[in-house]
């Protein structure tokens, strides 16, 4: 979709245009790295194209897309600090490229810089942009606690499992569209509508992202296939299978996950051996394929011209064949 | 003063009364703690203080002090990480009690409930006391890395000094006075008059707390004396003795901080030498004064009646003499 490109061009400028750069330079030199390492920025673009097809104009929705940017990388930023990574988007990490308390400070202060970006609007619409951003940003932090403590516990449930990528992947996708609908102007239904739409669009997302690290053709999913495996995640394909195999299977894939290595290509094939006798893998596909059909149905509540909706339909296919 | 009490009393129940203990636990009982740990909680009750004597219901301003004592709990939780301090309060620091990674999320939690806080204003309201609360907060995490930077660095100026003293601890205290004062919708000149006994007030206070460090009672200031010098901790004490002592006793200091020991009664004693015969300790005692007044001179032009003036002087009073 052209617009896509177009809004993603306007993103850069105005993220390059921007002197973040400032005393004292150890604070912010970190945010201007981790925001100049590129990305897909498919969240603020959300915010333009939200704003723009819901009759606004995206001019006026840029303060919010660059909020929604500098959050995205904030939780970037703390989350790298927690799960010791020392990549992001092939680069070394902030905490690794200066120390975990610049990580720390310089999170802070993005998290902060973030919601100084709605101060460009009049104070009714600063109001219901900030609380919602208050209410999303938290829910991130509660999606990433549950994450940390999915990784100690052996009872999480499949619904548990949902509510944690919900908060830690979805809820920004769904309100990055919704701030755009708010500046638009747009009805509370359309609010709604586009909020859901990208809530159960970021949860097939999420959903598939755990599915092609297991299924995905090495070639193009980007990431180490069986990564998930090898760092013993309770994915949904995982929980899935457990629930599902025969009690031999289940037993096995428990004792699979109990086991550490750094590069097991027998502990990959079997478990995925498991995820598919099992029935997980075919469960999996067709939970992706709900939350999906899911999402365009929220779009179906959205006043919007066939057009556009088809554009947004074009958009979440695209989003979900992106590595097959 | 008989309202300070009342008002703390007000802010501690407010304390008790919210429930902060949310799903999932892990990463609400951090927060629940650390508020639980106590403190003299005079940022939040000089909001309530500075609403009521400005003509205001300091009901009205329960939630803004509430996001002030929030936003320092999270900015202490950072800082004993960056710190690795063991003890906040004659406790276990957050991140000693449960870990480190716990006491980053639960304090990026806690800086989004503070902000959350301001919810309960109108607009136009909500904006201004957020408009303020990022602008500070910003300021402290500034204050933060001058801090950090100070360490590594040898060519600290005295006003580089004081600047990270003012950002790192007395901006606070004047916006937790300024935020009664848009609260009780007082005058812009009052507004700043207010805000700049704070700051002021803090940097004096700051100043003092340096002092008292090498010069304190050991039996009533709570710390350990000379724990900054023990720390090679460039202090205003330290910086103005440089530039004052003779060279030889500037470069004996200069030696003496460049060694660390645990528990050297020799160093502090030659440290402490110096600070006197430099004039270090003299010149610091009038900086103290100097801010003191500073501080009183911006509270002549806040409109307000001459009773409630000499109650904020006791309250200045009281707090410089804390500990003598």
């Amino acid at each position: 979709m052209q617009e896509l490109l177009f809004f993603k061009d306007v993103l850069e400028k105005s993220l390059h245009s921007e002197t973040i750069l400032k005393e004292p330079e150890q604070l912010y030199a970190p945010i201007e790295y981790i925001l100049s390492l590129g990305g897909k920025r498919i969240r603020p673009v959300l915010t333009l194209l939200s704003c723009e097809f819901l009759g606004g104009d995206y001019k006026k929705a840029i303060p919010a897309a660059m909020a929604v940017e500098l959050f995205h990388n904030f939780s970037l930023i703390h989350d790298d600090i927690m799960d010791e990574a020392p990549l992001r988007r092939g680069k070394e990490t902030v905490h690794k490229k200066w120390n975990v308390n610049t990580g720390i400070l310089s999170g802070d202060a993005m998290l902060i810089l973030a919601y100084q970006y709605f101060e460009a609007y009049e104070p009714k619409l600063f109001q219901e942009l900030a609380k919602l951003f208050s209410k999303t940003a938290l829910e991130v932090c509660e999606g990433q606690q549950y994450d940390v403590d999915f990784e100690t516990r052996n009872d999480v449930s499949i619904p548990e499992y949902i509510r944690m990528i919900e908060y830690k992947t979805a809820v920004l996708l769904g309100a990055a569209l919704k701030m755009g609908a708010i500046i638009a102007n747009s009805s509370e239904e359309n609010k709604e509508g586009i909020y859901n739409f990208g809530r159960n669009l970021g949860i097939a997302f999420q959903l598939q992202d755990d599915y092609l690290d297991a299924f995905g053709n090495p070639e193009t999913f980007g990431k180490q296939v069986g990564g998930d495996i090898l760092a013993n995640k309770k994915t949904f394909l995982y929980l899935t299978a457990l629930q599902e195999a025969k009690p031999t299977d289940a037993n096995d894939l428990k004792k699979l996950f109990q086991i550490k290595t750094e590069n097991d290509t027998q502990k990959i094939e079997k478990v995925k051996a498991i995820f598919e006798t099992s029935g997980a893998a075919n469960r999996t596909q067709q939970e992706i394929e709900k939350y999906t059909q899911k999402a365009l149905g929220c779009l179906e509540t959205v006043s919007l011209s066939e057009a556009k909706k088809e554009k947004l339909r074009v958009f979440a296919a695209t989003m979900m064949n992106r590595q097959a």
